[in-house]
């Protein structure tokens, strides 16, 4: 019981032997925690559904688990503000689903959205899918209620940031910084969304094939090149799409080296035109094929297969996450040198990409029990988080930097930076209190 | 000289003497300017085109007022990732003529934009018409260099926060965090920016007049209920379009008292229906006439004149500027508390608004001289402010605390949150030089 609630999904990343774990029903429950935590010196580790890819709910040792998934309340939906308050434990497909009685939509769609938790999607200011139109998850987070402690008063202090309005820019962004701090700030207890119309025109779907990773990445190029705003633009290599049709049988061609699949949502004839401008991108870019479709069922079915992709190569062995994101032009690139790496060091990579956003996730996968391919993993890993720097990328695009990714962290932003971060942290967490050595690793001294 | 760098278009904040003005030349000037005045305990005050309306950039006493006017080169724009990278003193209207070259577009639209800078606009988080569909500053910064001190090292370091991609978590956002904090944190000496495609289609224009300002007020919440999202929705009032008229003969009818203008973006036919829709929701709203247009010499007539109405209003007395920003359901009922509140002061409220953000900015004016209008006025500003607060707004949208805002800021935040701002704030400028004061106000011991 408490093993299970001790780990998140990265399974690369060590697990501390927590002391205790509590499913807290109540800001007024957390608050009590974190106030006896404080007293005894304990480390509070917050979690939610535990589908985190960067071991940022993993425990450490002596820690209390603090598990919010019980606070799973949807609070109120406010069409006339466009609006919802949601307690933390509520799953991001949940939320969909009741907005959606009232016509309106939460755009972030990581792909664990039906089982990752809100709370946990602030923590790692979680992306998906359909980031690069809408935006990800800080976009959508006006105001937080946050059990915190130093300087607000004594630990176990309720206060509520943001604002319940569209715009505001009273004090800092406090609200902002605690999106994707992983839990290492306070506990969030309450968050106030950003709702959207939800969209009234059935999408297009434009799937492409590719006979190489590169040549998939150059039509992802020229979409943004040529200004087009696809909702979605998703990669999938062979690896991935022979792993899903094994498992699921989809019916899906994983012939190609390369699928790219992309959800086109402007209105009307806006629309049209611009499914047929990605397809034509796709084309001129080298692809195989390229075809549009606005059947749902087609569509769900090829949504379906990238979502499962992760799961798919689960059951091939322990999957190490990468969640590198480069600028878009340096996508061909990238995953060039993805390959090389993968060749050179004998890893077998997967790689799926939320192509359009320069956010690739190759997925380095080990046999069981063999260490010296984990090791080799390990070292590719490494390599492929320079490369990402170098090519003016960022180690991680939205997993969060958890354990996993500490030491690219702080090759890619710097000591100077990285001071300045410890320095946030102490200031709002003294006693070094929550979720220590997660998202900005541990203080240098 | 000095004088006229002390101040910033806040005609009512208190201007401190400055011992001394630089206009900075480079990050260098600025690292090296930093430095000197962390050794001889010098505040720094930086500035842009001092356009701002809160006394953010106002003097405090025996300061280094340091001007970025001069650092106004755009120094690069990447059409393949939709980026720019600018120096602060690049005027608003010229980043967005350079960007337009290359068919992009840099959406945030402060009616300041002909005048002040982008480095302004990112100290307050500048806002803006067409913020309703396309966001504020903040948005749109991916990346910043700033000349910091304290735990990055000495005062004068140097470092890059943020990152060149379209997502990144790596860490704190503390590029977040330094947008709007009014140069509290430190001296920004290059921004790296969103962009958009530029739109391809002509907008259209709406115009509805009505015969008060909670009927206009009920159009707007009915346009937001209805999931209608124009670019731009904006709200003048009778004593405003009288003014601008009075001033530039543009040939508006002055009789109504309120007019709204919308602008609707959206492509081909479907820009043409939301267009019909936002007309259809001003008739049911009870507006006097409702009408449409896809000229582009009278959209920008009208749009000129709500741009001019501050200006014109100034010719009439000192403005005191109002910020406020509700709940999108709750405008007409802050148009209602604001029209009660100047009648019963005996204060001439003059109201421009963002009004489908929900941001108000009524208007105080006084006749030149008048103490005891002017202590009314005063009296009248911090009824608003609770006003809106009261109604789950904020004291403001856009314009940033500096220092008139500094009451009503720690009422709507209270005590504990404001005492985490100032634990940020000292984590990050332990000897407390950047533009002490403003922003988050004085600590309280």
């Amino acid at each position: 019981m408490l093993a299970a609630l001790a780990a998140d999904d990265a399974e690369w990343a060590p697990v501390g032997r927590p002391l205790a774990a509590l499913r807290a029903g109540s800001t007024q429950e957390v608050s009590a925690a974190v106030r006896a935590c404080a007293r005894l010196a304990v480390p509070v580790v917050p979690r939610g559904a535990g589908t985190g890819l960067s071991g940022g709910a993993n425990a450490v040792d002596d820690c209390l688990v603090l598990d919010l998934s019980r606070m799973n309340r949807v609070l109120s939906v406010d069409p006339e503000n466009l609006l919802a308050v949601v307690q933390p434990g509520v799953v991001n497909n949940d939320l969909k689903a009741a907005v959606a009685e009232h016509g309106l939509w939460y755009p972030p769609d990581p792909a664990s959205a039906p089982w990752s938790t809100i709370g946990g999607n602030v923590a790692t200011n979680a992306g998906g899918l359909c980031c690069l139109k809408y935006g990800v998850t800080r976009d959508y987070v006006l105001g937080l209620e946050v059990v915190t402690g130093g300087p607000a008063g004594e630990y176990g202090t309720v206060v509520r940031l943001g604002r319940r309005t569209t715009k505001g820019v009273s004090g800092y962004d406090l609200t902002g910084l605690y999106v994707g701090s992983e839990g290492t700030l306070g506990v969030v207890t309450e968050i106030t969304l950003r709702l959207r119309p939800a969209p009234r025109d059935q999408p297009h779907t434009v799937v492409g094939a590719f006979d190489g990773l590169v040549a998939a990445g150059r039509a992802v190029a020229l979409c943004t090149a040529r200004g087009l705003q696809p909702a979605a633009l998703e990669l999938l290599d062979r690896s991935c799409l022979s792993a899903v049709e094994e498992w699921k049988h989809l019916g899906i061609d994983a012939e190609a080296a390369a699928l790219l699949l992309a959800r086109v949502d402007g209105p009307g004839e806006a629309g049209v035109a611009e499914a047929a401008a990605v397809a034509a991108a796709f084309e001129e870019a080298g692809a195989l094929w390229a075809e549009r479709s606005t059947d749902p069922v087609e569509a769900e079915a090829l949504f379906e297969a990238r979502r499962l992709a992760y799961p798919a190569l689960e059951r091939l062995g322990p999957v190490l996450t990468e969640d590198v994101c480069v600028p878009r032009s340096a996508v061909p690139e990238m995953l060039a040198r993805t390959e090389e790496i993968g060749t050179r060091h004998g890893v077998h990579i997967a790689t799926i990409a939320h192509a359009g956003d320069g956010n690739l996730h190759p997925l380095l996968i080990t046999p069981p029990g063999d260490e010296a391919a984990r090791a080799a993993a390990q070292a590719a890993f490494e390599e492929l988080l320079t490369a990402a720097v170098d090519l003016g990328g960022t180690v991680t695009g939205e997993h969060g930097v958890g354990l996993l990714k500490r030491d690219g962290m702080e090759r890619e932003l710097g000591p100077e930076v990285c001071a300045m971060q410890h320095a946030v942290k102490a200031s709002l967490d003294p006693l070094g209190l929550f979720n220590p050595g997660k998202a900005i690793g541990e203080p240098k001294l």
